[in-house]
């Protein structure tokens, strides 16, 4: 065995014992950036303490490279001064994947936003990082195209973040979520070199390196430069809400849709408590009775999606819909689309606050699983609204809690471990597009065991020799798995053999 | 540092040194799969020597498991006894991926051919890596389902060896290769546990161990079940074949289709020597005095391809087609394929052997590419026919040689290289769906340095600690980058800047 047990956590202890003088980073890190390119006043770093999730730590300086060259600087500096670093994009991640939860230096991809090429006729785009994911779409959309993966924060997020994270969004149900949308990376391993993987081709030569730093969750290294694959923005497209009494029958119209031959661009399900938040904050005229509805978008060329809005008015209305209706122009549309993505801060506006749970099980298995967070509900006694991406079984139940009231927080994050956990015993898995980050390493040995994680660490450590990149995200530190993967793991492994792999 | 160099080259000498009692080796691995299922006579291993490439070595045994719990068998064996192993599927590998380059014992997985699950509603199968190709979509047919890679040896090749191989296909434009239709993986990794990753969900929490197992040629572990996506047959599908005076014309038609908007299933080009070859064969009715043709097909609904259709002769008319051809029916679109399909074929007629050359380059840059291989072809005298997946810029040079005749071999061979080195050198990429194995072991240098391919070794080693799976593939032996690194790497480095990363 060239790596040991002793090796990696040699690995983990790589970091600075000695006290960091503060004056002297800061002088250091303006020397690379320049002195308007760090920030390292408290008040500053409290700023970037957080991100959408619930955990926090304060850096001990923040900067903005401009350069590739740049982060290489910082990432050697940082491997001679045996400091932490963490890549940040817009911090609109819901797992804590850029919260620096050892201090160190918080790397700030703000300033490196800029669109370096538009390839249309290769159908790609080399951009920096921290560019806007809707920037990107916007900028390609005088050429027909557009950049498919549109996560909920697509206003806000960066397409290093995308990366980091392997972003879904609604309509990444053909397309697929973002590491089928890159095709090259430039990033700066934590030897300080900076690398290219990949290119403007589909496939490249060795291990896929690109398609293994997409979802790595900024653990591999720091991002420079994304090449992104562009796609032509369909000729036409058409949207329906289907209107059901009952969870099941709306499952069932999800399958049947699925099964059916042309795949929708988006196949999004509400239950009815998601109904009511999103109808009192945007109303988009959904109706308050429903137990379910389906928002459905095609898109192709004309003629086709008359044939294809047919046959999933029969496809609805056979599986029981009680109402079908088509977006009868752009402001129709426009409106149902309001309301699935308005969902999130409809329950903003109904509860103080609310945990956003991210998990995944099989099609198949959408009516039992959203009758057991009925129970989950219950048992905390916290209202949990439900929106899926039902085409792909990823669910985000919003539980809705008060940080205010006592205990609350935490009964909150219980409800979400169960419902995760109920995800990994139906043959789901822990998360579809949210990642790991903080929030839910510590689930890892729901499927994980500790060999399993010791390979994932062995390549981690590939990259990251001296374990500081990112520290603490995503493989739990060796031993942690106790308890919990006895009990959980064992059943899980029991329905995955007894269903012969319908693991999801 | 966690692994040095020197721990590197420990791992790569884990094998044994004391000579292997044969006899007893064939004795223990018959307790593991019974008699039958072993091979050790001389005139028995012959047959599992080669692949479809160039090389081969003999195996010491070739031992065929019936399930992962004897696959693991096998592999503890290995670690135990410090032998090398290699998986092998049908061997129809074009860059010696299954061959056993130092011996030990090849795991052949003819007889794990068992289509385990059919889930139509998920548009999943679970198989066994040894079942072939072809197979699966003719299983899962009467579904109205397709596995989409289609290899051009999909009658013969495994689903295991496309999972190795990462591969391709004409239709694998618009639907991507082998990585974008597997969501989950059985493995049998080194330390000879059987692990799980992924399932039948698109994403997986943590690193993305499935991306990483597809296309790394078997040098990771051993495949023992495949999760993989089927694809809703297309209601209809449209062949057209386009006849071009100028490789060049073909080549512009080529992106104003790509750019159009609607990306056709298969974008297929061929070159007068490739036309005048399959024509021979297979009477398709290419017409043989043109430049180029291009064979285009689209799927969707029919009304939307009467439109696609008009589309794509206005653009192949304006970009100055000379003839465009319209299958009017099964027989005739069966026709246009058996052409491309049995190209390789017909260049067998032409010539006693040849050289299938992949790489890859722009779009963009096919004519000026083309030209080139017209030049390499000159500098050996020996004729090269070209046959492209035109859609994705990935170039299959046929170099015809007599392997009768000393030397032909080893200048085919060189031109090769030579296509390779200018495909590197024109911003393009070694291999598109052929694999890297032993072939382009060496041509890696091409396009990474010592560094680079560190981390890789590392990775590898992540899962291979002991260095005994499918030995000496993919990534050259340390030191092994010379003088052709430091003159070719260069240059592609400063194509690569130049361009602003105009790499693909």
């Amino acid at each position: 065995m060239s790596v040991s047990e002793k090796e990696v956590t040699q690995a983990e202890t790589g970091a600075r014992t000695a006290p960091i003088d503060r004056e002297k980073l800061v002088r250091d890190m303006a020397a690379i950036v320049g002195t308007e390119g760090v920030l390292h006043k408290t008040y500053d770093l409290k700023l970037y303490e957080y991100d959408g999730s619930v955990d926090k730590h304060l850096p001990e300086v923040v900067v903005f490279p401009r350069t590739a060259e740049q982060v290489a600087r910082i990432v050697k500096y940082c491997n001679r001064e045996q400091l932490y670093y963490t890549a940040r994009g817009a911090g609109t991640g819901l797992s804590g994947g850029s919260i620096p939860l050892r201090g160190g230096i918080l790397v700030a991809f703000t300033r490196m936003n800029k669109i370096l090429e538009i390839d249309a006729e290769n159908l790609r785009a080399v951009v920096e990082p921290g560019l806007v994911n809707l920037h990107l779409s916007q900028a390609v959309a005088p050429y027909g195209l557009y950049f498919v993966p549109d996560p909920s924060s697509q206003k806000a997020c960066t397409i290093g973040g995308n990366v980091a994270e392997n972003s879904g969004g609604p309509h990444t149900l053909v397309y697929g979520v973002t590491t089928n949308h890159v095709t090259g990376l430039e990033v700066v391993t934590p030897d300080g070199e900076i690398r290219h993987y990949g290119g403007k081709a589909t496939d490249a030569p060795g291990y896929d390196m690109v398609g293994l730093f997409v979802g790595s969750e900024g653990t591999l290294g720091l991002v420079t430069k994304v090449i992104v694959k562009l796609t032509p923005l369909p000729p036409a497209v058409k949207t329906f809400l289907a209107i059901f009494d009952s969870v099941e029958k709306c499952s069932n119209a999800v399958s049947g849709i699925i099964r059916n031959g042309v795949i929708p661009a988006a196949l999004e399900m509400m239950d009815n408590l998601m109904i009511g938040a999103v109808e009192a904050s945007s109303h988009a005229g959904y109706p308050l009775d429903a137990a379910a509805v389906l928002l459905v978008e095609c898109e192709g060329l004309p003629d086709a999606l008359e044939q294809q809005a047919e046959t999933i008015e029969d496809i609805c209305r056979r599986e029981g819909a009680t109402e079908f209706r088509i977006a009868k122009d752009a402001a129709e549309r426009e409106a149902l689309w309001k309301g699935r993505k308005g969902a999130f801060g409809a329950v903003g506006r109904m509860s103080p606050d609310y945990y956003v749970v991210d998990g995944v099980v099989p099609r198949s298995k959408l009516p039992q699983v959203l009758a057991a967070v009925g129970d989950i509900s219950k048992k905390y006694n916290l209202p949990i609204a439900n929106v899926f991406h039902a085409g792909d079984g990823n669910l985000h139940p919003l539980v809705m809690f008060d940080g205010n009231k006592p205990g609350d927080l935490q009964k909150a994050v219980k409800a979400g471990e169960d419902i995760i956990r109920m995800c990994a015993e139906e043959g789901g898995t822990l998360s579809g597009e949210h990642g790991i980050g903080v929030e839910k390493r510590d689930m890892m040995c729901f499927i994980f065991n500790e060999d399993d994680l010791g390979i994932m660490r062995r390549v981690r450590q590939a990259f990251d020799t001296k374990g500081l990149c990112n520290p603490e995200k995503v493989i739990p530190t060796p031993g942690r798995c106790g308890e919990t993967r006895i009990a959980t793991a064992r059943k899980a492994q029991e329905t995955y053999e007894r269903e012969d792999m319908q693991a999801w």
